[in-house]
């Protein structure tokens, strides 16, 4: 894919100065631009690496005023920043673009794709598997029984969605990623034995959730674990069954939810945080990456840090003192030896 | 799959109150029930639920007296619960079912299957492995060369098991858990890079050992990283090179066990627990989540938190002024002043 | 495989005492040995189990003094451990022998293969791939579109790699990997939805790099994730995107590096290691496991631990006072009580 200075200046409705016929077939950062590449310039404080890259073409905004030679080709646009992300987003829907079904896959004859789906070699859409129109199922990825997927959903390679699962629209989910296996439970038995407990739910995500790769959602014990619309969950992350997450809450990498715990809307939870089951944070709970969070927080928009989790400004504070501490027991140490004295004197 | 009251009351061994041809396709809990569920009702505490649930049938104790009309058709059994959990069972294992081998799958000539092994479309069955009876690969699975899976056991879509791997009886592992991947081992160069230490051991699971999605079983250096019968792993645990884990230990999700460490028997640890290299923990040790154990534990039935972790309760008293730090700093700063003015006065 | 002593010591330029035509099939730690293994002796420390081990052949030094009976046939040689080191490296070189093209696979037709490339039933090489000499890609194994692997490469079952990625010499990459998943970004909308951010950027994984399982490594939001040469990250490592980690730099597992972050050469990370975005750490930075680093680390060769993390030092010390605060309170408590009474005597 190479695009000349001028086709990309009648997209974006600009005015090309310079070479017209300069050719870039990818993006790049002002400050990483490389020969072939189109970058732009939107924030003024970066405007002294126009004149150093070796990016091909440059968006700029078209009031901008040049104090020096610039060596790649100019496209003047009202925005320089809505417009690049007009490229960002055309060269993205282009890399993703795939269509059709490759062979071999495996599409049982039960179930029933839409319109325009994309179904890649390797995948196995399995009985009674319902899809929407315009999802894309890349190879590899496993679609178990009477899975329902709606439309514009994109599972990349080697995704794994269990029986009875139910996803919207729009959903993204990432390699790896495990939706629907068994929760984690076992009853004990009299002699240091378990039983497994049968895990017959299934898992729920709603509209314009993404999930990350090799992140993992357990199918409830009955009932459904579920993901709100537009839920975004970053890599490896665990939710264990029968969790409910709110609409548009974030979780980053490596954070873990414990069973049966409720997760309000908007919650925003750093990387590596663990969440003990069987509790709920309100909506805008805010949780600082490596937290413990053990209670219920009811509060609405509170922000929280350390393990075990507390206030997040306490938590800033006793951090502080806590590197003062061996210096505070000496301190202790040397009041009682001066007390011990002065009672001494008395 | 539909079924009338009357067919699961014969089941049974119930009386039916109600429509005997009401029919149900799934299982709720009461206070979730909704047209086409079966539900029941145990404990007393929830009675109140059997009054307004949706659920289309409901099995209760023989010796219910109802004190408001019901809705659902009841079946009355001896033991509610006992009932239920037998209709659990059948449903997981109706659910479950599958047989034969799908196409295309990849069997190696020299493999050989029990009776009444499922084999899925794109499972890849390696040179020498040995598969026993009544056994399921699912689709994607990839069983390397010369392992050996005994009877009953379930290997969820898109396990990885290296080869050599051993698997007892009755082991269940769920979807992208691998299974005897390298263990971390590198011998340092001079020049600062690192050369790798060939990782020829393997992995043996005993019988009944549960592994839960995307957790990695590292092989062993040299000999077998061994997983002991009953023991039950959660999602995305990491077992190191040369492990042993003691019968019936159950570990939580994202936790780490550091290479050559032994769990011992009945020993339970939380989520995002890590357990440094080359230490034991005895039998009944329990660990709270994202415990960090850097010592050996040597008397049996130990509870212990935090990181770096020690006895449970001292932890928590620990805690609990951690978070009156920055008071208890102020408290001694506010001591010295005095003392130095009472000195001052002496 | 079966081998002779005999074979062993030509090959080793060895002497044999005992059975020259015993046989071994696998190799074994000296303590460990069985009937059928081979296993060596070196550290002077270990020589009592020399006469106790079954296993059938032992590798000694030329110079050994035996001061007991051995069953084990010896084969002598100058030096035990580099002899053992290289029927390891051989025997490794056997298990990991792989060749040719098993069907079916997806190779793509603009896709170039190298000269003795092993490709595994149901690998998906996609379009514009290209594969070095000698490189062996395993079964469920995806190379997306125009990735490009070089010489000597290794992906074992069900690595995946997205579009665009670049592997360089001697990579390997353990199975469910994931390399070039989309990084996580997303943008605010004011209605408390979020739009995300395209990812078109790629990973770039130098020569001797080595990823293990379900290790997940995601792709620039625009320009390159970069991991240099001699790289090893361990299983079930998060690195975000934008992230650069230097030369020879080791991460133990479970660790996450935050997006935009970048690590210097020959740094060490233990396990459950957390590292914010956007900053740096020094060359020959070590952390200890669970530490959290939210900050630069500017001096090389720092070590830290805890979390939030300081110097490994420093933490050590007020981690034993931690243990101590209950005792600690109740003195300055102590010390209140007595320094009311002397004020209230004066």
């Amino acid at each position: 894919m190479q695009f000349t200075a001028q086709d990309i200046a009648f997209v974006l409705n600009g005015t090309v100065e310079g070479d017209p016929l300069v050719t870039v077939n990818r993006l790049a950062k002002i400050e990483e631009g490389t020969p072939g590449s189109l970058t732009f310039l939107s924030n003024p404080k970066y405007e002294q690496h126009l004149y150093t890259t070796d990016a091909s073409i440059a968006i700029v905004n078209s009031n901008l005023q040049l104090s020096a030679p610039v060596k790649a080709t100019l496209i003047r646009v009202e925005n320089a920043y809505s417009a690049f992300t007009i490229l960002l987003e055309k060269y993205n829907t282009y890399k993703l673009h795939k269509e059709g079904i490759e062979q071999p896959s495996f599409i049982h004859e039960t179930a029933t794709l839409g319109e325009n789906v994309y179904v890649g070699a390797f995948a196995y859409i399995g009985p009674g598997v319902k899809i929407g129109n315009n999802s894309k199922i890349y190879p590899h990825t496993y679609v178990g029984d009477n899975v329902t997927i709606g439309n514009d959903c994109t599972l990349f390679a080697n995704v794994k969605v269990y029986f009875d699962c139910v996803l919207g629209n729009n959903v993204i989910i990432h390699s790896g990623a495990v939706i629907g296996s068994d929760g984690f439970g076992f009853a004990p038995n009299p002699d240091g034995t378990y039983t497994k407990i049968p895990q017959i739910g299934n898992v729920v995500l709603a509209n314009d959730v993404e999930v990350g790769s090799n992140t993992t959602v357990d199918r409830a014990t009955m009932g459904s674990t579920v993901l709100h619309n537009g839920v975004k969950l970053d890599n490896l992350v665990q939710i264990a069954h029968n969790v409910e997450i709110g609409a548009n809450t974030v979780i980053a990498a490596q954070t873990g939810i414990s069973g049966s715990t409720k997760l309000g809307e908007n919650v925003l939870l750093g990387g590596q945080v663990g969440v003990v089951g069987h509790i709920s944070l309100a909506k805008g709970t805010q949780a600082q990456a490596q937290s413990g969070i053990g209670k219920t927080i009811k509060e609405e928009n509170t922000k929280v840090a350390g393990s075990p989790a507390f206030a997040y400004g306490s938590q800033m504070r006793s951090n502080i003192v806590i590197q003062r501490l061996p210096e505070l027991e000496k301190r202790v140490n040397e009041l009682e030896k001066i007390i011990a004295q002065l009672k001494a004197g008395e």
